[in-house]
C-alpha cells in the first residue's frame, strides 16, 4: 500500500470552500470548554463540508492559539458565529426551519445506526453538542425536536465531544450525500 | 427532551467489561504523539467494546496523568499492550490471522464507507492508525492487507487522529455486530 501525496489528494483551497456547496448541517457548541475540542469540531467540519459552526456560552471563538493547534487552519474554512445563549441560537435556527437534534442520551432519544430515514424528515439538520460535564443544557434540550444517542457498550457514560461530534457529522453526512 | 442520569444509563464496571465478549477489533496506534489523542482512543475504544489496544513506538502508555485525563479509566477497562516496533506487532497480528488495515489515504484504498463486505472477509481486524504528521510509516503500510480512507471534502488533507479513530470505529463496530 502506497500513501497519497498531499498534492496527490487535491483537495480544494479556503476561497473554493467557501464558494462550494455546503451539507445544510449547523454544528452548534453549547459551553464546550476544551479549546483542544472546538478546534477539533472544526477540523471535523472542514472535512465533511458543514455549512455553519454556532459557538455558544463559554465555547470560545477563533483566532485563538489553542483552537488553532487543532483546528490547523478549518477555522478559516468554516463559517462560524458566536452566541451569549445556547437557546437564543437554537429558536433563531428553528425559525429557519432547522431540525434540531441534541446529541445526548435522553429518554426517547434515536440510535444514531437507526437514523435512516432522516434526509427525508429535513432538509436542515442542527447537531446540538453540549459540554464536557454537563452535556446540552435542559432549557436547550427542551427546545430540542429529539436526540440522538451514539449506543455504547462500555463502562464510561459517554465519548469525548470532539469524538462524539466526529462520529455523528461523519453519520449525517453519509445519510445527506444519499 | 429528559437526558438520562448517569445511573439511568447501567454502564459495566470494569470487572464486567474485563469479562464481556469485545468486538474482534484490535487497535495499533503507531507513533501517536498527543497524549490527549492517546486517551480518546482508548475513551472510544471502551464505548465500542474493543478487545485490544497496540500502542507502539513513541506512542506513551498507562498509567500517565496526560493520558488519564482524556481516557477517564477506560484505560483501566481496555486491554493493552506495547510494542517499539509497529511492524512487528502487526506481523505477530498476521501470524494470528488478523486483517489489517491502515486508515489513511493510499492507492487502491477503500472508502469506509463502501466497506459492507469486512464482516465476510474477516472475523479478526485490526486498524492501524499513524503519526499525527507523518501517518502510518511505510514499512507498516507494506505489511498492510488494504487502507481505508475516510471521504474528505474540504481543504485539510486528514482528520484529527482520534477522531479519524473514532469514525472508523464507530463503522468497523456497526458492520461486525450486524
Amino acid at each position: 500500500m502506497k500513501k497519497l501525496t498531499t498534492e496527490e489528494m487535491g483537495r480544494m483551497s479556503v476561497e473554493e470552500f467557501r464558494e462550494s456547496e455546503k451539507l445544510p448541517l449547523t454544528v452548534v457548541l453549547d459551553n464546550v470548554r476544551s479549546l483542544n475540542n472546538i478546534g477539533s469540531v472544526f477540523r471535523t467540519s472542514d472535512a465533511f463540508r458543514v455549512e455553519h459552526i454556532a459557538l455558544c456560552g463559554i465555547t470560545a471563538t477563533p483566532p485563538h492559539r489553542e483552537i488553532h493547534k487543532t483546528a490547523l487552519g478549518a477555522e478559516d474554512s468554516v463559517e462560524w458565529s458566536y452566541h451569549e445563549d445556547a437557546a437564543e441560537c437554537v429558536r433563531g435556527l428553528k425559525e429557519k426551519d432547522y431540525r434540531i437534534h441534541a446529541v445526548e442520551i435522553a429518554h426517547d432519544s434515536i440510535k444514531l445506526d437507526a437514523m435512516t430515514q432522516l434526509r427525508n424528515n429535513a432538509l436542515k439538520i442542527a447537531l446540538v453538542f453540549g459540554n464536557e460535564i454537563e452535556g446540552v443544557q435542559e432549557s436547550v434540550m427542551e427546545l430540542c425536536d429529539g436526540a440522538l444517542e451514539i449506543p455504547q457498550y462500555g463502562t464510561k457514560h459517554s465519548l469525548n465531544v470532539s469524538c462524539a461530534a466526529a462520529i455523528a457529522i461523519w453519520e449525517l453526512s453519509k445519510l445527506m450525500r444519499q
